[in-house]
Order: C-alpha cells, then sequence, then structure tokens
C-alpha cells in the first residue's frame, strides 16, 4: 500500500510556518488531555493538535477497520496493535483531510471546534503505556569514548562490541514526557581514592542524547524476529534524554550494568513520528567494521539522516546548543537491535520502547553527553550567557531536538524538554 | 489491624490433607480461567479454588470497600492498588467465611457451586501485570561462587557488594506461570580459546532458585521510600525461577549487565503468599559484615524462614531433588532492596516484581543453580534415574518449592514447575 501521506506536493488548509516540524507531510501521534479535561490520541499539523478520538466519532475514518474507542484512549498501545497497515490507512486519511484541496471539515466550523485546538489548550501526556524499555549502547563513537575513559583505551571497546548489539534493559516507569521537571538524584558514590562509599546528591548529573523506537506486538515467547521483517514491528521514533548520574553509576554498575544511576528519569518528545513518515530519509548506516553473524546481516538502507541537537538552558538565561550530532551515526541500526533482541524468543509487545545509546558523533562537537563534551570534566563547555558546565547544574533545563531535511519538506521530533530541579525534600 | 486470617487454631469446612501448602491460615491470591473460560481473581484452601470475584458478587465481601468488579479482572494490579488495609480486610473476611464454624456458604449448595472449584477446572494465569521486573543479586554465597567462576577468586565479590543490594533491571515480557514450557534458546557465544563468537543453541542452560515480591504503589518519581516504611508496599511473595543461559550471558554481559542470556523466560508459582501470612515465620538474616549507609539500616526481623527445593525431572523418570536452601540466606533483605532501589527517586508500582537474586546456601548441596552445584560442570550432579547433569538438557522440567512451618502451621507456595524444550523450529 503506498504511503500517499508522504506526497512532498501536498498543501494543507491548517495554517502552518515554513520551517515547522509538523508539516502535512509528518502526521506523528501522541496522547493529550484537551481543554475539557478528556484524554485522547492525536496528531498534529503545525501548532494545532488534532483530537482523532472526536475525528472518528464525527465519521471521518468510515471505511477504515477501527474500534469505535481505539483513539479514546490514554495510550496508544491498542492502536500501535492494530499493525502496520491500519497506521498507514490512519495518516493517509488524516492527510486526506486536512488536504488544501478538501472541504469538508475545512467548511464544516461545528467539526473544527470539537476537532481542533492549539498548543496552549492541551497538555501531552505519554504516547505508550511502555511494557518493557530497553537500552541498547550502539554508537561505536559513544561506546568508545565512555570505554576510554571508564577502562582506559586499549580496554575501550570491549571484544563483543563490533560483533553484537550491546544493550541492557532500563526501567519503564521512570519514562516521562517532554515539561516533567525532575529531582537531582542522591545515592552512594565513591570519591577519588576512597575506598568506602558516602551517600548524597549525585555531583555528576548528565543527559543521553539518544532517540528511541516503538515496537508493536511482534512475537510470540521463543520465536525469534527475522531481520528482514524487523521493520514491520517498528511504529515510529521518539527523542529520547536517558538522564544519567555518573558517580553513581561508576560505583554500581559492576558487574550487572547500570541501575540508580540511570533509573531516576528518561524523558521522550510527546509526538511519536512513524518509520513511514521517515522513508524519505533512509541512508546508509556506518560501514561495519566485522561482518555480524547471519542473523545479524541487514540490507538496505535502514538507517536514517536525522540531525539531532541539544542545548543546555539555565534559569532566566538564554540557551547554548552544546551538541549536533545525528542518529545515522548508530552503528547496529534498528532492524539489528529487533533481530537480536528477539534472538533467544524474548517477546516484544506493543508500546515496548528500544533506546538507540547515546547518539556521539565522530567530532568533539558532536558528542550526545556531557561526559563526553567536558571529557569527563576536564573541558568544561562554554554557555553563551558566559557559565560554563562540566555537568548539569541545579535548575538547567536540557532540550533537545531533531528533524529530518530534503527537497524542501522537514519531518521534525519537536523536542524533549526537562528542568533539573534541586534534590527532593519531604 | 490484627491479622486474625493468620489463627492457628483455626480449622476450616473445606477438605484438606495435613500437609497441604494452602491450609486456611495461608489464603494466597492468583488468577485464573474457570470451567466456564471466565477469569477471575481467586484464592485456594487445600485442592479447592476459590473465585473471589463471585464471592464477591454474592455479597460475601459487604462491608469492605471495594469496587464491583475489583475481583473479575486480569490482574491483581488494581487490588493490589487497594493497600495493605484492604488486603488484610480481605484476608480475614475469607478466613472467616470458610471457618469451620461459619455454616452461611457452607450450606448453601447454589453459592458453594458458583464459587468453589476443583484445581482440574482451573487453568492459573500470570497473577499481576508486571510493569518493570528487577532482578537483585542479593545472595553472598551466590555472588562468591559465579564471581569465583567468572573473575577468580581474588575480584569474587565486587567493592560495592557489601555496600549495597547490587541489581539490575530484568525483562517484564518473558516473565510466564508454573506450566508453561519454552524452549532452549540460541544466541551467541565464544567457545573456550576462541576469538570470534559462533551462533547456536545454548549449551548451558540453567535455573536460578530465586523468590519473587510484588509491590503496590510505593512512591512517585523522585521520592525515595524510607526503609521503615518499605513492608509496607509488598503484597506478597512467588517463587521465582529465572532461568539464565550461561555461555550466552557470559559473552555479552560486560559492561552492561546480563541481556540474552536471561530475557528467553522467567517462571513463577502462580498463587502470591502475602506477607501477612507470612508473618509467623519472621527470622533475622544473616550478620551484615559492614555497617550499610544509614539509608540502608534496618531494625527487627526483616527475613523469612521459607524452606526451599529445586527438583528435575527428566521426561518419563522420576524426579530429583538437587537443592534445598532457604529465603533466610539472603543478605540483603527485602527492606533494604526496596529503600535501595528508591533512594534516587525511581518510582515503583503495583504489580512490579523484584526477584531475590539466586538464594544460595552456605553448602553444595544449597546452591541455587546448576552453575554453582555443578561447579561450571566439573562435578555433575547424580540423578535417580542413573543419569546426571552438568546443565539442563532437553526435556527436563524443573520444578521448585517453598514452604514455612512452625508449630504445626504449614505455608506453601505450591510450586513452579517448567519443561525445557528443544530450539524452536518454525
Amino acid at each position: 500500500m503506498p504511503i500517499t501521506a508522504n506526497n512532498p506536493d501536498r498543501k494543507t488548509w491548517i495554517e502552518t510556518t515554513v520551517n515547522t516540524d509538523f508539516p502535512i507531510q509528518n502526521i506523528p501521534f501522541g496522547v493529550f488531555l484537551t481543554r475539557d479535561d478528556i484524554i485522547t490520541i492525536g496528531t498534529r499539523i503545525g501548532d494545532t493538535a488534532i483530537d482523532l478520538g472526536a475525528l472518528h466519532q464525527l465519521g471521518y475514518f468510515d471505511g477504515i477497520p477501527l474500534t469505535d474507542d481505539i483513539f479514546l484512549q490514554d495510550s496508544l498501545n491498542d492502536f500501535i496493535s492494530d499493525g502496520k497497515k491500519t497506521w498507514r490507512l490512519v495518516r493517509n486519511r488524516i492527510a486526506e483531510i486536512f488536504d488544501a484541496k478538501n472541504d469538508a471539515l475545512k467548511n464544516n466550523e461545528d467539526h473544527k471546534k470539537a476537532v481542533l485546538f492549539s498548543l496552549d489548550e492541551i497538555e501531552m501526556q505519554l504516547p505508550v503505556s511502555v511494557g518493557d524499555y530497553t537500552d541498547f549502547y550502539s554508537s561505536i563513537e559513544h561506546a568508545t569514548n565512555v570505554g576510554t575513559m571508564f577502562r582506559g583505551k586499549e580496554n575501550a571497546l570491549m571484544p563483543n562490541w563490533l560483533h553484537l548489539p550491546v544493550g541492557y534493559h532500563g526501567r519503564s516507569s521512570s519514562i516521562i514526557p517532554s515539561g516533567i521537571p525532575i529531582h537531582r538524584p542522591q545515592g552512594q558514590k565513591l570519591t577519588n581514592g576512597a575506598t568506602e562509599p558516602i551517600f548524597g546528591p549525585s555531583r555528576l548529573v548528565d543527559f543521553e542524547l539518544e532517540m528511541a523506537f516503538i515496537t508493536t506486538d511482534a512475537n510470540a515467547l521463543g520465536e525469534p524476529i527475522p531481520i528482514e521483517e524487523a521493520e514491520d514491528y517498528i511504529f515510529g521514533l521518539v527523542l529520547f534524554n536517558d538522564w544519567s548520574a555518573r558517580d553513581i553509576q561508576k560505583w554500581e554498575y559492576v558487574p550487572l550494568g547500570p541501575f540508580l544511576g540511570k533509573n531516576f528519569a528518561s524523558s521522550i518528545s510527546p509526538w511519536i513520528v512513524t518509520l513511514d513518515a521517515l522513508e524519505p530519509y533512509r541512508t546508509d548506516g556506518p560501514k561495519l567494521l566485522k561482518e555480524p553473524l547471519p542473523y545479524l546481516q541487514s540490507t538496505g538502507k535502514k538507517s536514517f539522516d536525522i540531525n539531532l541537537e541539544v542545548a543546555i538552558q539555565p534559569e532566566n538565561e538564554e540557551e547554548t546548543i552544546v551538541s549536533e550530532s545525528n542518529f545515522k551515526y548508530m552503528y547496529w541500526n534498528m532492524s539489528q537491535q529487533l533481530a537480536h533482541h528477539t534472538i533467544n524468543g524474548c517477546p516484544v509487545n506493543s508500546g515496548d520502547m528500544m533506546g538507540s545509546g547515546t547518539l556521539s558523533g565522530p567530532t568533539p562537537d558532536s558528542y550526545g553527553s556531557m561526559l563526553e563534551l567536558s571529557w569527563r570534566g576536564e573541558k568544561p563547555v562554554q554557555l553563551k550567557s558566559g557559565g560554563s558546565r562540566k555537568f548539569i547544574e541545579d535548575n538547567d533545563t536540557v532540550i533537545m531536538r531533531g528533524y529530518c531535511e530534503k527537497s524542501g519538506v522537514r519531518i521534525g521530533f519537536g523536542e524533549v524538554s526537562t528542568k533539573l530541579l534541586p534534590i527532593f525534600k519531604k
């Protein structure tokens, strides 16, 4: 079935600006609270939010096999379970409804009143109920940088790294949407030269610039997903800030991996941009340095050219862009990650989230964490406001943005913005 | 509020055997499919399953603040969210309903027909929808044994182990109830002396004898749970077999921890025994070798005397008990685990599951995994049927059981029994 929603020549009757992340070719999916305090599934064109629950009740999705309440839910999980064909039918239909040549909704004031919202009338929620969250570690630059700092240059990349997409399980319960502030975490840490840990606020709070993909129900317990089918089970992507407390992480992570250094918060952008919408931006990933085992051999362009940036905004000051990177730097692509994750029969469900790992590029200005940008604090990052940062300070806001651009069409992710508050006090 | 359900002198009008795991003093909670293919929440006395949804509809829980459909659900999550006071009221009421001196239900044939089932009429399900699953590593004997094998005697226990309950995130989607068979997983492994991995079936499939506790909604993002309040948020415990593929695990686990070596399956016993029911079996845990930081200092008897055993049953042969251990060997108790898990503000929700880690005791016959029992395959374990095992073979069934006993009252967990099938073939 063609993805007619991607037609680059289509115009919409919704007012949009030239540089919007959300032209009619995007049509992402999210969940929001409306001005009437009703929770619904929606999409967005320009700065207009669209209530898909209301649109469906008014009959605009007639002919597409959807249950009556599929959009009147507090998560996209059931809609995602409907599968790729349904996602594509719905996205194509939305493009038609808002096409500049289509008057049906455009000229119906009552319907528009029920369906359209300005952004300040809604409150974005988590788009999915995350069953399981896995974080990969798939940027070779990030793994090399961190490995060098934690274990020395000769042990930087572990022997398994070039053979498989290293990953670990993260915590679903602390995944939050953009806009929710977090507290500086406390915990155990070992100061330099000490043999006994102390307790206190983390002094090395960091962001990690990642993206995450969201899956549909993919496989039963015991059945692997072949790599060539993997993309059928990917609904879309979000920006992902995998907050990290480096001092807590360093003390706790041997031998079973990161735990409290990570699970205090991970923030995501609230609009899921579909894999379909990203189709025009396919590109080759990095050349593999070793031939992988057959179950990890993927063909075709399985990477995506998505520009990414991170900004730090101290309280009441202007922001500084501290990193510019790209999703295409990811060494192991999403198909490889999903094939690897299920090769042992691990079941993947609707709403599961898989993080890319920190997306560091090859140059120092493209590193995806303060740990790398400030090289463990040795090279403070200068801010426009005159100050500098080794790590994130109280009341700083970290903002990540991402977009694709080609032939005059820009498909963006909006942003994930999170403020770091001081430690929690009762 | 007193836990009257624990009265050791109470008799029931339900027929039970002397050595049942489920006397009227137990009253565990589970979810099952009835003979009419209806899913309901239930309990069990002796070999009789009791439909709590039907009991509630018939008015037997009048006076307890419960929503009408609280037991007519496919998971215990909402009931668990109701909190400890409600759990206790319900359990006390169930004890009264089935007390030998109470004729109300006993003499009502219609009601009994709606409420009581024999075990062969029902099919046990997962008792909770597991949001997040965390596995701790809290047996000092297990950590020392495995550390010695993987890293040598001098690096067996990592420097952090005596300071914090080491834990990591596991996979919720592959937690299954007793009785569901699993397939031998495949994956990457490095054979001895090789530098490049090969792909194939795991040759070192192992069980891990664990218990897991199930929580209620405990805290908001950012707010730690003080250790003295931790038990208020623990609903109950199950037996937990954390299946492991040692060869896959060994190749993949550095630096981010176990992943595919674990997430192909974890099996649990289907009846959750409440913390209230375990109250009489409190005991001291092991003496701590180092004083922990204040947030991990617990007072009182926070451990439980639960006898555990593991049996291996080859196909069509009798079983052999290969390990006898006890929950009380756990070095870090559940209160410490929960206080540690949330000290950084990580939110804990209803239905979350926290594994103890392998519960190895001090003697070789109390080790909780084949890795330890056969000492990496060097000392095969003899079976009654004449064969021996280094690890688990195709079509073996692994059975774990657990019970407490004191003053003539035995509170048991039933069993978790899982058959290992050969590798999956399409």
